[in-house]
């Protein structure tokens, strides 16, 4: 996908599913938590290693655009950015691509969501790591 | 809530909790659509009653604001109200409060959701349903 | 309901139901938590005073029998009773109703959880507090 | 693991895990569907193809046993096998393991699933395909 170097996949579960027979609104913020983890399991020990270091990080806000029916056991390819990282702060955008047999991107979401770095134990904001931040620029490059 | 003529209460499921210990971040969008069945239950049979006539309600897009942690068993109220209904299309916004002793009001969240009617077989965009725009209309007033 | 004290409502969440069209299994135990919270909450502080105190109850074991489908916004009655408190271990025990109007209970499913009083911060295995264990006694006398 | 001829690996999400710190109770039944699937997809379409011919598997018994806490990020072999294959009905054991460096196998939960083949539509009870119970005693075999 044009302007994005990572990507997961994820197959929607059946329990994600809901009575319109489609996935729910809600998994989407699960899937896109699934992306933010693996993205940053490239570095160093990834979200846990950030947590035994003393660090938290917190959603501060979350979009979401629904713009194709997405079904049970779709594979489904979780596109995935880190970008605008100031301070504590820093955001992810998403794009989730349903691949097709015909090469045709088939973009059946996208997104973002907001953070912020906080100490784990006083949950107040903390500076983003910078070996973290380099780590990052380096990946988005 | 200035602007809110609807409310309803949830209280912070166990479940809807991670560990960070404070509500996850998909719970609310399920939260968001608690108070629109609720919302939509003053009028006829409600959702179900919209669904036995052939309708379904999508979800295109949302929008979550986390502007305070949520804790286990917080009782909160959802301020929802249903604005900008045209053709087939219609917009949830909501406040969330945490009500307090003080009675200064606490607000934890806010955000929006977007929606369309749809034709419960074919999937397709559908008016909104004359009789429920002046019901929403009139309790918006 | 024969034999049970205590009981307290859910509606099925729209999403808490999946592509069958029917509320997804993994969903009745979230509602036995809920009923747990809710029968806790009747003495002192509830779980969250336990939690205060020092103590957190783990989920040993859990069963579930889903005997008739459940639908989304079915009203359902959670019947729970706390039953051989013995050292640290607890069993809860749950009959699902679904009210109808001609007065016959109709049972949708019934279940067990057996659970572990912990000291919070190791994890590990502490008595069921005896302040607790005589309301309990009172409760299901 | 002795006597299961297969496995599938799942890592816990952040959204899996609650106040506790540990993976929520209700995950785990995610857990097994998710086995459940994967084990079906390896004869013909999988779920979706017994779907299109106009099959439903409902759950109609679950049993966890919980005996390790299980953590963000864990990677997880569950291990699942379908037994018991009589008219409509058909059961699933499974097993949950932590691999670890010295490999020995760390259990950390267990439990069976009990379900009815249904008709899509009516939702009746209706035989077990033949096809399907031939490939899964080879399966199992």
């Amino acid at each position: 996908m044009d302007g994005f170097n990572f990507s997961t996949e994820i197959a929607v579960r059946f329990a994600e599913t809901d009575a319109q027979g489609v996935a729910h609104n809600a998994a989407y913020l699960v899937w896109y938590e699934v992306a933010r983890i693996e993205y940053l399991a490239r570095f160093r020990d990834g979200y846990k290693g950030l947590q035994a270091e003393g660090y938290e990080a917190l959603t501060t806000e979350s979009h979401v655009r629904y713009l194709q029916p997405v079904f049970f056991d779709d594979r489904l390819l979780v596109h995935a950015r880190c970008v605008d990282v100031r301070g504590a702060r820093f955001r992810y955008e998403y794009i989730l691509e349903r691949p097709r047999d015909d090469d045709i991107a088939e973009i059946v979401a996208d997104g973002w969501t907001q953070h912020a770095f906080v100490d784990r134990e006083t949950l107040r904001p903390t500076r983003f790591p910078a070996w973290l931040a380099d780590a990052v620029a380096g990946a988005e490059a």
